[in-house]
């Protein structure tokens, strides 16, 4: 019987506790020293000649090229450019073809050489890069022809092929591959290396410090954060990394004798548990805070030339990054090489770092982040019906991004919220400034993503036009509050309003220089070949004098058409362009009057046409050509130049982005409050939440668009009633309460009105929430397994600052356990922790067991309920109301009969639950709780 | 009190049932002459006379045709190209630029006229097209250039532009947004419009009729099913449209009075839980049966010249879709009215249609098809982790779209299946034909969908190279396979095998035309400008002619190379293609030998190089440019020459795909039953069900990665034993053993070996499951009610020859409702319905209850659990084997400890748990009924 049982249970179902079987690791000096086998860069003796020079291995150049990169990039797709087309050869293309449906076929490289094989034309590119990068999670190396090789006596010997790109997950810039509204981190993880080592100390694993850094390539985001491990899983729900890069020895060991394997550590099965997070070792000696400090110092200091120091760059002032030997900056020199080595020196510009303190945040568990659906839904894991789906009102994509990071990292600083509430209130109060300013937001473009494009010179023409108009747009901000800020007496929140726009530079030199360089409404003709234009004629003496000569050429080609036209009639065309080109065209009966006179040359002829070439246009044609072709390159130099100008100022260009990524969040609550009745908050240092006509935003849209009215709802938790225990029955509303409270709480620490008649909230140092159920049977987690696996995080890490949500505790299991546990937790929240907690359940028979005089902690616990009105004729209605008191009946059977249930079977279950309640053998008869309680409450409630 | 009750609820937690209270909707005549102010396509007047001859309305050209076509196609996002552009204008751009994220602007159309607008570059169409159609789910008109638009006196008045294609959801045929393993279904939905009329009659809504029909455009599968509304939610997600067709009148009433508005139609409430299927309205009339039936003929009925009807062109026979009256056919014609319309005369190619008959079907319900994990995972909707994922081991996309069809819908005859499975069985006893038929499947490509793109003028070269490699792997394929039917003694399963090979054509003619027009192997040079040589230079006269020329006038520029080599020496160079083309370039220093003899015109001068024009080589130049034209043209031309006659033997081919596609999927199953030890199932019509060794394949997937073994278990259902009670702890490993078994049973209707020891499976009709937690806040059902719904579906729907499984169904609720509903549910399915049951509950208090004299259906019930063991050192392991017997412990608080709760916490639970106990007031004494039952069972369950 027991031959079949699983030994190795309890190490994998306990996944941040039970750690100690784990062997201790290797210290740090040691592990620099290992073979870096399974890192991404492998690097190849430098004294290597270059492929060209030598005498091809395998016979084939190209098959050369791709074992040698291969070689060097062992963890990499090597996507080799052959002419028109990208191509897989050998163990790539047998796995990889398959999977992006290509054809795996064999080609022949060179005598006795045949290997597998696929590929795919250059412009399907991106197609198979998003394929790669986005949905595999695979890392692409992109190798690329560039120019001829040749041999010594001057014969070509084939195309010249080099890696230029490492493409992966976290690092793409490409706006193509990202989306607008979220950030694309990626982050970089060091747990200190003494954890595991002090075995006989119980339960301190939880504490070892965990070094993270992260940036946001596509905007140069830069953010260090000293953490623990205990709190890794939440700071990952909150960063959502694309990609994470850990030292090489946490690499999983395959097979492994015994304990568990690599896989096992902590930080390795939270990250395991979210597939669309690509993971990516990187030697261990990269993640070196000592030999680093240079490397970082040197990335981050480009100081401006412009940067003047007196003035404030940020509103928000972020904490800048002090470069000590921590583990968090140990992970940022990973961070940097990894970026350095992807991106081949053309490195992306970052901003300086700064440091990301959780003690300053509102910290969310992840199980809070999922079931109350912050940035996604539960169902179906769409933005669309999450809370910030529903609150989003930004306008740029900037600010939806920005909105994001406030939404899971809420502030606890009553200052730094204060100055938030009062930019919302001064613009919630001013309708007619508030829309101005929302009118003109939508002037402006993702200049963010736009300069990072051009610093890593994949920009184009078009991003110059995003920066310059943002700036515009700015330029039109200040003039709008520089009226109002004179004209109006001062407001009472003029003050935080002006220093949010003191932050707003509008950069007026280097607009007017974009805009002396380019014409930003040129649309190139799809006609001409050759697009130019694009750059003002007069911006240089060289491209003036350029277009002069091109002008005499073309004037030239004016008066041969007028001369010809003159002898053989209208249907003379000079044509320069097409299939035919360089040549004289004109109907075949007009044909004898040309050749007569010129030398012609016979080119093609028709029924209709007939086509020479002739020494006086077909020479002229193609100088035309020619100066158009320089015209075209000396715009590109213009183009370079131009946004050379602009990198200069990049630091303070980003600044101003920010800033007006702020005033678009800000501007969007003011409109929530208008458009939504959404109030201000009171915020104090009290333990205390009061909220009055509280709503859930989510739901309250969801009706509003069926035309139906949400049903308010009252909480006042505080220190001598901590908790409410909340009954009624199915169906009446119990989730609902606990997720709007929970929920309203967060958005007053972002700064944002909330949905509420009246909110008096304490600042909260975390939210906790034990919600919904499900399993996970893949991972071996029942559902009530993830239950308590949940409910011991609360109960480990909740303060008496906390707020706590919890709904139907303990129904995973058999009456009897769950309420013993329910109790028990309660007893706990109330007695030990003392956090403001709702508690939802359907053990109404708990009230009765918080009479016990013994335990006086009960005495905080104070009940409530929400009921159903039966009407005399047996219809019924709930009631989503919550008021006092003690609901002893769940009402499923009502339930079930509504949701169809056959009337027998209801019918007999309405038998069996009489019986029930007769004999008692289930469940001891309804206790009347509901009018003693309801005198104790309703005078404290309601304010 | 009741000021906030919602009364409107009732009608909207019954989706299905109570759909009394809509009005009734009109009948068909009527609808049919209504005003369809809100279909796709509106018409214009036919007299308008087209817009480049009339006066521009607006002052410009662009903006009336951006006006007139938003008129034409109100519901559509309207992009029209202007030059290198794409743009949008007006409301369009107002709307869409900032979800695309772009910038929006006002452009200057004409004096005075200002307008709204945004664009972005042609090359970037399918990144905006993507997120347009399959991230918003709109509908997108491309309006593109097509020449010139001149008025009388000959005089450019602008460009000429018309919209080419309509882009919708369902309606995409282009590779690259598609995804390759999954079908792309358009459905057409049209219910009876006597439905709601009955208002006397109660309970018969559910049974009016529903004709669908679907296509996926692009393999041009087309399939009818008359359904009915009951059996509608299951069939949206068998089938798992991207967008479905709708009569207008079906459109909500926005407002509406009374009786909760048209989005209260069950097909409405369906349709409207899934955000990703794309609903777009049309015409009443084109949902008419009448007058389409010259239209499905007519575009039905093109047959192959070369189609010989003798032979069995599909191995798998489908029914042929009857032209009848029916609503299905309705549907099928308002669907083609559809493609017509969006794809503006260039119609992809449709198979016969077919009809899907439900009653050939094993039917699964949404439910289960979500839970059992079909074709996506629960928890994060991944493919990966779901059934589908975990036994897809096909080769071609084809094979895995197959299998996905296969696994929505099991087939119910035993004839049919047992022919997939003899072929099975003869692949998985001959590994080394099974291995060399799979390597060979490594060759084919998605010639399906290739047909499809060349069939609507898409297709590409490769399309055309990947059509003609199928055929020779199918060549390739009857080659092996005829040998093996000649060398071996004829195996027991031959015969099955060789009527599928039969349906296999290896189409020699086609293929040989093909090959014998273009060069598969041809890779164009990306350093010549014009690309050609992919057409054999032999096919034809014209060609050779044009060659040959070719061929002279490179002679003669090599002669001429030489005599200048002779003349200035080997940096001679006769340029005829970059910036400076058709010119001579040579070393500065021999620039005087050169212009001493020849007439040269210095065209561009550095310090190395001059360039001259000459007139020996421009114009000789210039005329091998027109010459390689040309080339590019006539290819082109032969390049439909051949398209044309793949289109000619469309249907035949794509008959041989779809055998490829079984073919491809059975020896899938073939490899799998050797791989991960599958045996056959034995299949038979009693109403039995028995396996022995059952595994879950995806659970033991996962273990296996984790080094862990899967506990076997065993079952037995039958006509004396139609019901399991399954009791067990937490973490037992109940739901695996129910989700497991249910798998099995669906595996084996689909032709598929199953993962166990021993199998015997009597046909099924329908599969059931109540399974897992969660609420839907956001449509207004808790927990309790979604798993009052699922089970109120189950006790309507289940027959006797139907399997259901059942998880802990009243856990969300109180004890005593929970347990009576239980009870009740129990007795109906054993008693009435007399389906094969799993049941597994905590409640093991049922177990006594069962034991009730006055019900004997309870007699059918056979109790079985899974235990736990406990050691003397107080440490315990699950036990995963199910036995007979009940548990009467879940053994929750050891769980619960296992979690992480603190010592204190379990400690305070234990002691109310043992209070608990012996007081008997929440639960009574545990039952001692497991020594009994062991005899019982013992003998009957292990065969």
């Amino acid at each position: 019987m027991l031959r079949h049982c699983r030994r190795l249970y309890l190490c994998h179902i306990r996944p941040l506790v039970s750690f100690r079987s784990l062997s201790s690791a290797s210290p740090l000096y040691k592990r620099i020293t290992q073979a870096n086998a399974e890192v991404l860069f492998a690097e190849l003796p430098p004294s290597l000649p270059p492929l060209e020079s030598r005498q091809a291995a395998s016979g084939s150049m190209v098959l050369d090229t791709v074992r040698e990169y291969t070689k060097k990039y062992p963890l990499c797709v090597l996507l080799i450019q052959v002419g028109d087309f990208y191509e897989l050869y050998e163990s790539h293309a047998t796995h990889y073809a398959a999977q992006l449906d290509l054809k795996l076929t064999k080609k022949d490289m060179a005598t006795g050489v045949t290997v597998d094989f696929a590929g795919f034309p250059l412009r399907s590119l991106d197609r198979y890069l998003d394929m790669l990068v986005n949905r595999l999670g695979c890392r692409v190396a992109l190798c690329e022809q560039h120019g001829t090789a040749t041999r010594d006596d001057g014969s070509v010997m084939g195309k010249r092929r080099r890696v230029t790109r490492i493409i992966t997950p976290g690092t793409v810039i490409e706006e193509r591959f990202l989306d607008a509204i979220s950030s694309n981190y990626l982050l970089a993880v060091l747990p200190s290396t003494t954890f595991g080592k002090k075995n006989d100390d119980d339960d301190n694993d939880d504490d070892y410090e965990v070094g993270l850094a992260w940036i946001d390539l596509s905007v140069g985001e830069f953010v260090l954060q000293q953490s623990r491990l205990q709190a890794f899983k939440d700071d990952v729900a909150r960063i959502r990394p694309r990609e994470v890069i850990l030292p090489t020895w946490m690499k999983p060991r395959t097979g492994g004798g015994g304990g568990g394997g690599g896989d096992s550590h902590p930080i390795m099965q939270s990250l395991g548990q979210d597939p669309s997070i690509a993971i990516t070792y990187q030697g261990d000696a990269t993640f070196d805070s000592q030999k680093g400090h240079e490397l970082l110092e040197s990335i981050i200091s480009t100081p401006d030339a412009t940067k003047q120091d007196d003035v404030d760059h940020s509103f928000e002032k972020e904490e800048e990054a002090v470069l000590s030997d921590g583990l968090d900056v140990a992970a940022a020199v990973a961070l940097l090489h990894y970026i350095d080595s992807t991106h081949m020196g053309e490195r992306p510009r970052l901003q300086r770092p700064v440091r990301f303190s959780p003690e300053a945040m509102l910290r969310i568990d992840s199980a809070a982040m999922g079931s109350l659906e912050l940035v996604r839904s539960l169902k179906d894991g769409r933005r669309a019906d999450s809370l910030l789906g529903t609150i989003d009102c930004t306008i740029t994509s900037a600010g939806s991004r920005l909105l994001t990071t406030w939404l899971t990292s809420p502030l606890t600083s009553m200052g730094r919220i204060n100055t938030r509430l009062d930019i919302v209130d001064f613009f919630a109060s001013e309708p007619n400034i508030l829309g101005s300013i929302r009118r003109t937001l939508h002037l402006s473009t993702d200049a963010q993503r736009a300069l990072q494009r051009l610093a890593v010179r994949r920009g184009q023409r078009s991003d110059l036009v995003e920066i310059s108009s943002t700036f515009e747009a700015i330029r039109s901000l200040q003039h709008q509050m520089a009226s109002v800020f004179s004209a109006q007496p001062l407001g009472r929140y003029t003050s935080a309003v002006k220093k949010l726009f003191k932050t707003l530079d509008p950069h007026q030199d280097l607009v007017d220089f974009i805009q002396s360089a380019v014409n930003p409404d040129w649309i190139p003709d799809k006609e001409r070949e050759r697009a130019y234009g694009y750059v003002n004629r007069n911006f240089n003496p060289e491209l003036k004098k350029l277009h002069r000569r091109l002008d005499q050429l073309e004037s030239e080609r004016d008066r041969i058409t007028s001369e010809l036209k003159a002898m053989c009639g209208n249907s003379v065309n000079l044509v320069s362009q097409g299939p035919y080109k360089h040549i004289v065209e004109l109907n075949a009966s007009q044909a004898a009057k040309l050749t007569s006179v010129y030398s012609c040359t016979l080119v093609n002829k028709t029924k209709s046409k007939h086509r020479y070439q002739t020494d006086f246009w077909t020479p002229l044609s193609v100088q035309i050509e020619t100066h158009q072709n320089l015209l075209v390159e000396m715009e590109r130099q213009v183009f370079e130049q131009v946004v050379q100008r602009v990198l200069d100022h990049s630091s303070t260009v980003l600044d101003s982005c920010k800033s007006m990524a702020q005033l678009d969040v800000l501007t969007s609550f003011a409109w929530l409050s208008r458009e939504r009745r959404y109030v201000r908050p009171t915020l104090s240092l009290a333990n205390q939440t009061t909220i009055v006509g509280g709503r859930h935003p989510v739901v309250e849209a969801h009706l509003a668009r069926k035309g139906r009215e949400f049903v308010k709802n009252d909480l006042n938790l505080g220190q001598d009633q901590s908790v409410w225990l909340l009954t009624g029955p199915n169906m009446g509303g119990k989730s609902t309460f606990l997720r709007q409270n929970a929920v309203i709480v967060l958005l007053a620490h972002i700064g944002c009105f909330v949905p509420a008649k009246y909110a008096d909230i304490g600042i909260t140092d975390r939210i906790f929430s034990r919600v919904g159920a499900s399993d996970n049977l893949a991972q071996d987690q029942s559902t009530f397994m993830v239950e308590m696996v949940e409910t011991a995080t609360i109960l480990q890490q909740a303060t008496a600052r906390s707020m706590v949500i919890m709904d139907e505790v303990g129904r995973g299991t058999s009456t009897t356990d769950g309420f013993s546990l329910a109790y028990a937790i309660l007893y706990d929240l109330c007695s030990r922790i003392g956090c403001r907690t709702l508690f939802a359940t359907h053990y109404h028979e708990l009230a009765r067991e918080l009479d016990n005089k013994e335990h006086s902690a009960f005495d905080k616990i104070k009940c409530f309920m929400t009921s159903l009105h039966e009407s005399e004729d047996g219809s019924f209605i709930f009631l989503h109301h919550v008021q006092p008191g003690v609901c002893t009946q769940s009402h499923g059977l009502k339930v079930a009969q509504l949701a169809g249930l056959p009337p027998s079977v209801v019918h007999m279950a309405q038998g069996m639950w009489a019986h029930l309640n007769q004999t008692g053998s289930m469940s001891p008869k309804p206790y009347s709780i509901y009018s003693k309680q309801k005198d104790d409450h309703e005078k404290d409630v309601f304010i």
